[in-house]
């Protein structure tokens, strides 16, 4: 048999170490503490679905990276790839009768076989917010506040929200009759920043000189003052109806973000395009100056359901990378929670105190103090030692002599000293112990 | 394309609906709570292994039920049935320098290819604690508190251990001189209450007539009250050495338990086995009566590092079955901590407020109130009607005249009372508002 240290993970694949799983899950449980504060309700789905759902409406490339095969009954079946088609999934079957809109949450493990970079791996995890059944601003701009609210909450710094809109471009070549599916691929290389492939695209596409020179503009205009940026965007998009209405409707979301008391930075790029085909409306990504890659990225997708062959039905929603941001934390050196500014090691000195120290470990916990007991039945001195290497904040060493007093020696482990207190104030001088 | 409705999940998997989530989110997090505070430190490792590590330990009937491919790089992978393997692989390598002993948890999804039935389910969830590198009676006395704390907190009633241990009867078959294998495939029948054929099993290996009478009579031996029936088993194998000291082991852990101050109900099954071939000491399950399966199971296994290639390393572990936990909570009607014992609906009046809504949301929610601000433009009656569907407790009405004043009308949706109050007011008025 291979020796276990011949084992390492598959290529692609990640272990969190416990420092690196505390600011995982301290990520995952803001996002679920911000879904509860927004009424988003939680759902649950598979990780293995079937492959005809999660490949209906990925793009190309997506469906190329998917983690495929066959169960042993022979159904051919994927691990997802995002979320977004179980949750249409459910929104067509068992949800179908929920009241719209519906705000629904979700979080998990996604796989898609990408090359390994730094911040992208082919296991990851989001966290997903869907606000469903509204084609209003205000929607929109729900979902901004809360991606902003959620940063905000981790305590990064910094951050950036690059925002654009797909009916700008789409508006303009819309109205120059270019099909959807050119469309789509002019999309998907300007979110490749090949601007230039784009445009040779449309080029071979012949649409209007004027078109091209719109376009050449509309893609070079950004800028981080909202207001003047989409000023300067509308007047270079006159003529163009539906491409003027996807500025004002931008217009409006940044508005009602900002009067609503909201403030945050941003990038206002007039030619971002998300790479998913189904964003009709806003698009936009948070990210840190310290980080290529965007924290995770959302937009409207009014199309989406539709798509599947349902009922036309307004969405908006988000998606943020739980591991990047938990990586964005390391990088700016954010602490996570305090998850236990005490630590408490019991030793009982003696085969005769064993079950009087998981007693008084209990009741330690009770008070809500973290706590472990010696199982190594080691001298008190080397049982210090060991403290030490595990960050214990106080150790209590039960001895037969003190307890017939009902005392026993509570040790600072930082300040190096110690003294016998009556056992059932131990909680007390613990809590009180630290800071 | 195929309409959305006509997608299903993969048989096998479920979706979890809201109010399901909420349950699974519940134990998950209880379970977290307690590593906490038994200082447990969480690690994450990734659902896909390599086949190899997978199989390496696992028995035969596992190694066939795996959701085994190959992936897009040809690597031959699995979806982990387990996290033993993983967490093994872990302490062998990226771990191997931490302090011993170490204690262990994780949580997360888990996926065997079984038949499904009630309960069973081909994807399934288990948080799971390891404490490593202690041989004492101390460290299974720890895993067996911390599972009771564990059920307790859930709210379950009636909830009973199942309690064994593998010495008892390997004791007797080593001294006999049946060979490992042999054992083994005994143990995987007793586990599988399939007595006789693992007696049949030791006929044919020709074991003494001394030997099979004492084995039948250990394995009809079980009962509630713990010490007297360990009094029998110790009878019953008089003259082997090693069952007795299984047995004295047993009753050691029993003790300790219960002068540490933990009780709950057992049954000692002196013939319980379980059926993973590496358990070595000490095995239990708990169950509740209304639920044909158990809970969890847990149990010593102190040669499994050592079946690796590794150092002798004894171990001691449990894992809880997260689903099985929620479905537990419903089964017994034990109500989910109450998530939102506060739903507030703001209804802005007309387009000028819209801003206000959303302002006011974020104060709210800064003091904990969760809240949803209307996103579809409804008229004051629409909104109610649809507020009752949704459990609102609150509706605050912002009309522009009544924030001429500073005031807004605050309506508690069960008492049907409604009253004009200072928007300063308002999280107070909520907050002392219900109960």
């Amino acid at each position: 048999m291979r020796a276990l240290s011949a084992f390492r993970t598959v290529r692609g694949m990640r272990d969190f170490l416990p420092e690196e799983a505390e600011r995982m899950r301290h990520v995952e449980e803001t996002a679920r503490e911000l879904a509860r504060l927004y009424l988003y309700e939680e759902v649950i789905t598979p990780v293995v679905e079937s492959y005809d759902l999660l490949e209906a409406k990925a793009g190309e490339e997506i469906r190329h990276r998917m983690y495929t095969f066959k169960d042993l009954g022979g159904r051919k079946v994927a691990l997802r790839p995002e979320f977004t088609p179980s949750i249409a999934r459910l929104v067509a079957t068992k949800m179908k009768n929920c009241p719209k809109p519906m705000r629904i949450f979700c979080a998990g493990s996604l796989y898609r076989y990408d090359e390994p970079q730094y911040g992208r791996y082919r296991e990851f995890w989001q966290s997903n917010y869907e606000l469903i059944g509204s084609n209003r601003p205000e929607a929109d701009a729900e979902i901004l506040t809360l991606t902003n609210k959620f940063i905000q909450r981790l305590g990064l710094r910094n951050y950036r929200f690059k925002i654009g809109h797909m009916g700008i471009l789409r508006g303009i070549l819309s109205q120059e009759g270019v099909s959807e599916e050119q469309q789509s691929k002019t999309m998907h290389l300007l979110d490749k920043k090949q601007s230039k492939a784009a445009l040779e695209i449309l080029e071979n596409a012949k649409v209007s000189t004027r078109c091209m020179e719109t376009l050449k503009e509309v893609i070079d205009t950004r800028g981080r003052d909202a207001f003047p940026v989409l000023d300067r965007v509308e007047k270079i998009v006159e003529g163009y109806s539906n491409a003027i209405a996807a500025v004002e409707n931008l217009r409006e979301i940044i508005e009602l973000t900002r009067k609503g008391g909201t403030r945050f930075e941003m990038s206002i790029e007039a030619g971002f395009a998300r790479g998913l085909e189904y964003y009709t409306g806003i698009v936009f990504e948070p990210s840190i100056p310290e980080m290529d890659i965007a924290l995770g990225g959302g937009g409207r997708y009014d199309k989406l359901i539709e798509l599947f062959g349902g009922e036309p039905t307004p969405a908006v929603g988000v998606a943020h990378g739980i591991d990047r941001l938990a990586l964005a934390t390391k990088k700016q050196k954010v602490r996570p929670r305090i998850a236990a500014e005490r630590r408490v090691l019991i030793v009982p000195i003696g085969e005769a105190v064993k079950a009087r120290a998981v007693e008084l470990s209990l009741s330690l916990r009770k008070v809500g103090i973290p706590v472990v007991v010696d199982v190594m039945g080691r001298t008190v001195s080397r049982a210090l030692q060991d403290a030490d290497r595990r960050k214990v904040t106080h150790a209590v060493i039960l001895g037969p002599e003190e307890l017939r007093d009902e005392k026993a020696v509570l040790r600072d482990m930082k300040g190096r000293k110690q003294k016998a207190v009556n056992v059932a104030d131990l909680s007390e001088e613990i809590l009180k112990g630290t800071d």
